[in-house]
C-alpha cells in the first residue's frame, strides 16, 4: 500500500505536482554580519514612523467599524492613486484601478490572466526576475530584449514583433521597468518611450509599465510614463507604496483598461486588499504627506547614490564601467573583461560585503556574469563606503 | 479593423475570458436603512480598538525595521497559531501552518492546488457559498451530502465515497464547518466526526476542516476538531482571525500536510503574508488578551444569541422550526410549509427587515427556498428584537 503522501500527491493539479520555491516574500536581509549591498531594501531609517502610529491610531478611533468588519478596499486610497496619476498626466479613473499587496502580488496575477503555456512573453535583459519567473511559472516562453543605457533596445523589439507577425504569433505582453531600471538604473529616453507605446498599438501587445521607482529622482528632468503617452490602451502601469512609504505594509496597485482590472480581480484569490490596510495608507499619504516624504527621501537616496557612485570611483578598477544613475536604488557595473562575477563575490564574502551577480537578472543561464547589481538604497553612507572597499579590495584578490 | 476591446479580448486565458464576479471583499453591510440579519458581519461594539492601537502603536515603535521591510510573516504569529492548536489536541508543527489574508484566500487558494476542471469536490448542503463559488470557478464538479441537526450525514458521505471508488472515482477534498456550520449553526457530533476521519483516511480524500466559529462556543461541551482526531493526515484545518479579532484585518491560517502548505504558497502570488499586520495581530493576542477578548466575546455573543431565539419564539409562527445552535453567529430557521423564503424576504424588507434566504446557501439551484439564515452577531439587541419582530409580522402578510 503506498504511503499517505503518495497517495496525496496524486491530488495535486499538473501545476503545482513540481513544488517551485517562492518567489516573493522570501527577499530579506541575510542573517549574517556581511555588509550586504545585494538587495533593494527600503532604508528603515527613513520609515516615517511616528506618522504611521497617528495615521493607525485614527483609523483604529475613528474608522473602526469601516476598517476592522468585513469591507471593500478603502476607496480613499484608490482616489489617491488616480489623482496622482492624472498628475503625471494619466487619463485615470477609479474603476481602472486594484490595489493588491505589494505590486509583486500584481506582476504574479497579471500572467494568471494572460499566459497558458507555451505563450511568448517579451522581457528586458537584464531585469527584476522575481517578477520574470512568475511568468515562466505560468509556462510563458521568453524572448529577452537587451537594456542599454537608454533603456530597452526598441530597435530590437520592434524587430522582434514583426519577425513574430510574420509567423502569425502574438505575445502576451512587455514587460519593462522604463524609469531607474531593475538592475541597470538606467531610465528609457523619451525618443524610446514613444517608439515602445506606438510598438504596442501597432502589434496589440500590452505593455507592463513596472515604474516602482519612477518618483524617486535624484537629478535630471522627469519623463512621461509609457501611460501618460499611451492614447490607446495598450499600457497596464504597475505602482508601489513599497518605495515610496513601507515596503512592509504590502501594498501596490495596477492601472490598466476595465477589462483587464476585472480579470485580475477574478484571479486575486482573496476579494479586494482589506481595509484596514488601505485606510491606513490612505491616512499617511493624505494631505500632501507622502509628497514631502517622497521629498525628503529623494535627497536622502541622492546622497547614498552619490556616496556609492565616489566609491566605486575610487575603489573598483579604472576598466570596471557603469551608467550614473538618476534615480532608483541601484547602480550596475560592467566588470572589466575577464573578471567573473561569481569569482568577485566568493573574494567579497571572504572580505565582509555582498553584492548581487548580474547572472541572476537573466532569466537565460549563463548570461551577465561580467556585471554585478549594488543597492545603495538599505546600508548607511558608512557602510556602503566600508562594502564598496571591501568589494574594491576584492579585485585585488582574484 | 477590430476594437481594441476585441483585440485585447483575444489575448486573455481561457480561465477569465468570461468575466465572473468577485466572491470574496464583496460581502459588506448594505447601506440601507433595512435591519439586515443577512450577513455574519462582526459585532462592531466589540471591537477592541484601544487595544489594537497599543498593539500597532508598538509594533511601529519598537519593530519598525522588520515590520516595514521586506519580510516574510512573523513567524512569532505561526507560533500562536501552532500552540492554539496543540491546546486542542492537535499535533501541530509551525512548517505546517501558513498564514494568509483571511480565511477566504485558503479557501479559494485550495482548489487552484487540487482542482482540474471535472474533478468531483464534496460539500455539505446547505454551506458557505463564498468559499464553494471558487471551487466551481476552478471547474469542479460538486456534490453535496446533507446536513441535518448533528451535522453532515455521515452515511450518506459514506454511499457516495462507496460509489465514486466503485466507479474508480476520488473526490479532491470534502468541504465541511463542522463546529456551529454556517449557514444551520448546528455541530457536528463527536460520533460522525470519528467516521469522518476515518473515511478520509480509508478512500485518501483530504477533509478541508473550516472552522471558523470554533471559539464562540456558548453551552455545551468542546467536541475535539477534525484535525484533533486526525491521525494519518488528512485533515486540512483552515482557521481565521475574523470572528475572534476583527474581519477587516484579514488575517486567516490554513494548517495541513507540509506537501499541501508549499504548495500553496506556490499559488499564493504574493508570497507569505505581509510582516507589519501579521506582527500587529501577534502583539495585540500576547499575553493571554486574545484568550480574555473570546471570553468576552462569548458573552456577548451568547446573550445576542438568546435574544433572537427568544424574539423568534415569540414573533415567529409555532411551525417555524430551528436548532438552538450551541455557538456561532447563525440560526437556520425552516419555513412553516408552504411558505416561500424568497417571498418572506420581500415581504420582510417592506416592513425593514432582512435575512438570507436559504437559497443563497445551496450550489444547486431550486433548494433551500423552504428556510432562512439569521445572523445575529452584527445587529445589538435591540435591533435584533426589532428585527425578528418585523419579519414575524411579514409572515402575516404572505
Amino acid at each position: 500500500m503506498s504511503s499517505t503522501v503518495d497517495r496525496l500527491t496524486d491530488l495535486f493539479t499538473t501545476r503545482v505536482r513540481e513544488i517551485v520555491p517562492p518567489l516573493f516574500g522570501a527577499a530579506g536581509e541575510p542573517v549574517r554580519p556581511l555588509i550586504s549591498l545585494a538587495y533593494g531594501l527600503a532604508d528603515p531609517a527613513l520609515f516615517p514612523r511616528a506618522e504611521l502610529i497617528a495615521a493607525a491610531t485614527q483609523v483604529l478611533a475613528y474608522e473602526a467599524a469601516e476598517s476592522l468588519n468585513y469591507a471593500m478596499s478603502y476607496p480613499g486610497l484608490t482616489d489617491q492613486i488616480v489623482a496622482r496619476l492624472q498628475a503625471e498626466g494619466v487619463d485615470a479613473q477609479p474603476e481602472q484601478v486594484l490595489v493588491g499587496y505589494g505590486s509583486g502580488q500584481i506582476l504574479a496575477l497579471l500572467p494568471e490572466i494572460f499566459v497558458e503555456p507555451g505563450d511568448i512573453v517579451i522581457i528586458e535583459g537584464p531585469s527584476f526576475l522575481g517578477a520574470v519567473k512568475r511568468f515562466v511559472q505560468s509556462g510563458a516562453r521568453l524572448i529577452t530584449v537587451p537594456v542599454d543605457e537608454h533603456g530597452m533596445n526598441v530597435t530590437v523589439l520592434a524587430d522582434v514583433l514583426r519577425r513574430l507577425a510574420a509567423e502569425g504569433r502574438r505575445p502576451k505582453f512587455i514587460y519593462t521597468i522604463p524609469t531607474f531600471h531593475n538592475p541597470t538604473g538606467v531610465t528609457l529616453s523619451l525618443d524610446r518611450r514613444r517608439q515602445l507605446v506606438a510598438l504596442a498599438a501597432e502589434y496589440g501587445v500590452p505593455v507592463v509599465e513596472d515604474d516602482a521607482y519612477i518618483d524617486l529622482r535624484f537629478s535630471g528632468e522627469p519623463l512621461p510614463s509609457l501611460a501618460a503617452l499611451d492614447q490607446a490602451g495598450w499600457v497596464i502601469r504597475v505602482g508601489t507604496y513599497s518605495k515610496i512609504l513601507a515596503p512592509g505594509l504590502r501594498i501596490g496597485w495596477v492601472h490598466a483598461r476595465r477589462e483587464i482590472i476585472d480579470r485580475l480581480l477574478m484571479v486575486k484569490a482573496e476579494g479586494t486588499t482589506g481595509p484596514f490596510i488601505t485606510r491606513v495608507v490612505a491616512r499617511y499619504c493624505a494631505d500632501g504627506r507622502l509628497e514631502r516624504h517622497i521629498t525628503e527621501l529623494r535627497r536622502h537616496y541622492a546622497a547614498k547614490c552619490h556616496v556609492m557612485v565616489s566609491a566605486v570611483q575610487r575603489h573598483f578598477p579604472a576598466e570596471a564601467h557603469f551608467v550614473r544613475p538618476e534615480g532608483g536604488f541601484f547602480i550596475w557595473v560592467t566588470l572589466p573583461s575577464g573578471v567573473s562575477a561569481q569569482t568577485l563575490l566568493t573574494a567579497a564574502r571572504s572580505r565582509g560585503a555582498e553584492f548581487l551577480p548580474g547572472s541572476a537578472c537573466f532569466a537565460e543561464p549563463g548570461q551577465g556574469d561580467n556585471a554585478i547589481r549594488l543597492a545603495f538604497s538599505f546600508q548607511s553612507s558608512e557602510r556602503i563606503e566600508q562594502g564598496i572597499a571591501a568589494i574594491g579590495a576584492a579585485f585585488g584578490d582574484l
